[in-house]
């Protein structure tokens, strides 16, 4: 696997592999040295549009732990501000050859249109309000620890389904790994006919939630609400939120953050055990470890990773 | 030790081992290889929600010198404009389970709070108004080069203690050396009862500095005036500034820097041989490595630490 | 060799190992593992006060692939931002014991300065309107694997010389490699009397270009044009545009991005082969690690650079 743009590329036999893998690193990650040498001498590069906290900060520690060297380029103090289209700005980095470019931009699309113009490794950290395939991966991750499978299971993905490129990510990928969706959110917020494009069923109403096994509340994002009516974040609430009054004790909550306490979700509910939302931020790293070692190091080693942490010993040591 | 909130923690025997480690450390920094591999495989995580030059650069130089991986954490071109939480920020970067986080921020005690959020060692590297025992640790490690011990030495503390979490952090640190303080300023910038709060005496004019060994000049900080009548920096200068006529030529002159020349001090003081401000600064990386060390190595290692240098040889090489 | 200040301080031997050296290091870019251990356990530190994409992130690799460690300093989010000076700035950052301080400001001369406040070698990567050194180095060095020799080469700079130190560092730089340098743009954007000041001759239109082997247009930088009259973009490219029906077949043509497409150059002449653009900045790695090696390794280490790449046995990992 050469790039990682969209869940579309991926089969269910593929998700497995990168889940096991991530597996396979968080045993690492329990130990005092982190780090594993698969990616020793490669260079990630980090080219973020968009602010981010959990994104931008996991994938760079995901290079790390692989022992890749990291670059960060965010668009701000860059000749982003000089007026550099996204093109050349791809051009002038991928002519430093790195290994993988790690692509955040709100244009959706970007993360294909970037492939074509760089021999480099991409992984698309957000394409605007279409896909973010590594936050479904970390939630396919993360819902297989607790469940198992998701064979047959009933997930709900309720909010602004509209803006949400976690969404359109994590319906495909749900699918793909056997589970049943539902859409849920106030007609404004759904996209037209969502259910002839994704594999996914519709409601506008809560009514019927008792069902899921998963429900998986989406971020209210004010800063995208420019092109439609929506609902106030009373309103929504109202209607929407998840809170202890309509959860049942057995499912489980997700959600990407960060969250609106109080809006997508009760206060209560974001801290209950119910919620495994920190098991989500936690399964970043090395979902993410496992993505970069799947472009950069997997279609030449199709055994299983080098999980040997680096040795201790003192001789060789680095920054 | 697990963490380095508040110079409070610290007895004299546990300053004296820091400021010992450093030392070693010193002797690290002049070979043409800086680097130990104390803590290979650990990741530091700064997260700073306040500019900074030193305090940043010193502790990413000294976790890389100590050969931890580093991600650096602003609170510019992140989620935190999205309006995410202190906690929640926390909470998400912890989740990736670094070995510490190095925090500043302008809120007071947030250092503590944060400490009861993670399983990470927490570095203080400035919360608010309250403290920052790294300063007062690179203090008490200059002036123990200059002047062997601080027990018995006089200590005047000038300027805008108010606003100032050096002075804080200082004036105990220095008492728990054997010092003895006096704090100086108009009455405005020093705080109510502060002789009944902290081991110090209080001084509303220059009158008497000269039985000082050490004059600690603080920085005016204009950013931070808007809650009292405050002396225009004239004003302050013509009662307060240390400069060639009220220095005595035995005296040692300190500041934390940015210096505000011809504010606090008189250009000729900065450069004169009475001001260790130098070597201020350049006790910063490897006090913070005896820290880092401290908080991440020491209480597994109670033997002397490891400083011999990264080896030379090409074996084992790294980013 | 200590510092590279200005091209000024190179002759034609010097600036022929660089680029020597620099091939050398461009063959271990092609391997996977991409590091030298070169630099191992030296600190190179990025000081720039304005903003880049491709020099900050090119010095920032060439430091990582020569296994040095790297710290960022951007102007902003700093203590810059409190009114810290250039000296005070510097004077806290070597204190530091960086091996190495690269640098770029918006103040002619700032590097000459700044290499007399510290013990680290300073690289002056574009101080002002006056010098971009390791641009010039790398425009050579494309040159010289394009056309082997810039003897009695005929090369024209086309376009805003008055603001561009990239057109001075290069006027110095073809000359000593023996190339004829003719300068070329409307008079307000020539400094006066050029011709007595660099080696080159001037032309106020594009008649003659004919003669040219190779055509370098600058960026039209409308950020730096206040001082004087100047054409506006669509005046400029009228005149002075280089585009197929101006551009004999044979003829190499240069920028050093990023481009205005449209302005300087058409569209279809930055996407012919006559365009050495990407070849230009993809020498921008290699040679700065050829720079920063003369710096930092070369007066110590006469014999040719050690380029075998970082072992990849897993002894000796790092991050």
């Amino acid at each position: 696997m050469k790039h990682l743009l969209s869940i579309h590329d991926l089969d269910r036999a593929a998700i497995e592999r990168i889940c096991d893998r991530a597996a396979s690193f968080a045993e690492v990650g329990d130990r005092e040295i982190k780090k594993v040498p698969a990616l020793r001498g490669r260079t990630v590069l980090n080219l973020f549009y968009e602010a981010s906290t959990r994104t931008r900060s996991s994938f760079e520690l995901a290079a790390k732990r692989l022992s890749a060297d990291v670059v960060n380029f965010a668009a701000s103090g860059s000749s982003v501000e000089k007026g550099e289209s996204l093109k050349d700005t791809v051009l002038t980095l991928s002519s430093h050859k790195p290994d993988a470019i790690v692509i955040r931009t709100p244009w959706a699309g970007s993360a294909d249109l970037v492939s074509g113009w760089t021999d480099a490794s991409i992984v698309n950290a957000g394409d605007g309000k279409r896909e973010h395939p590594t936050q479904a991966l970390l939630d396919v991750y993360t819902l297989r620890r607790r469940l198992g499978s998701l064979d047959g299971r009933r997930i709900w993905i309720v909010g602004d389904v509209l803006h949400s490129r976690v969404a359109r990510s994590n319906i495909l990928a749900f699918a793909k790994m056997g589970a049943q969706v539902t859409v849920c959110g106030p007609p404004t917020l759904l996209p037209r006919d969502i259910e002839d494009a994704l594999p996914c069923a519709v409601s506008y109403t809560l009514a019927g939630i008792e069902e899921a096994d998963v429900i998986y509340a989406l971020r209210m994002q004010n800063e995208r609400m420019h092109d439609s009516y929506v609902p106030s974040l009373r309103e929504y609430a109202a209607q929407y939120q998840i809170n202890a009054r309509r959860l049942d004790p057995q499912q489980i909550v997700m959600h990407p953050g960060p969250v609106n306490r109080g809006v997508e979700l009760s206060g209560e509910v974001v801290d209950s055990p119910q919620a495994v939302i920190t098991m989500q931020v936690e399964a970043g790293v090395v979902v993410r470890m496992a993505v970069l070692y799947e472009v950069l190091a997997g279609s030449r080693a199709p055994q299983p990773p080098e999980v040997a942490p680096v040795p201790s010993t003192q001789q060789g040591v680095a920054s």
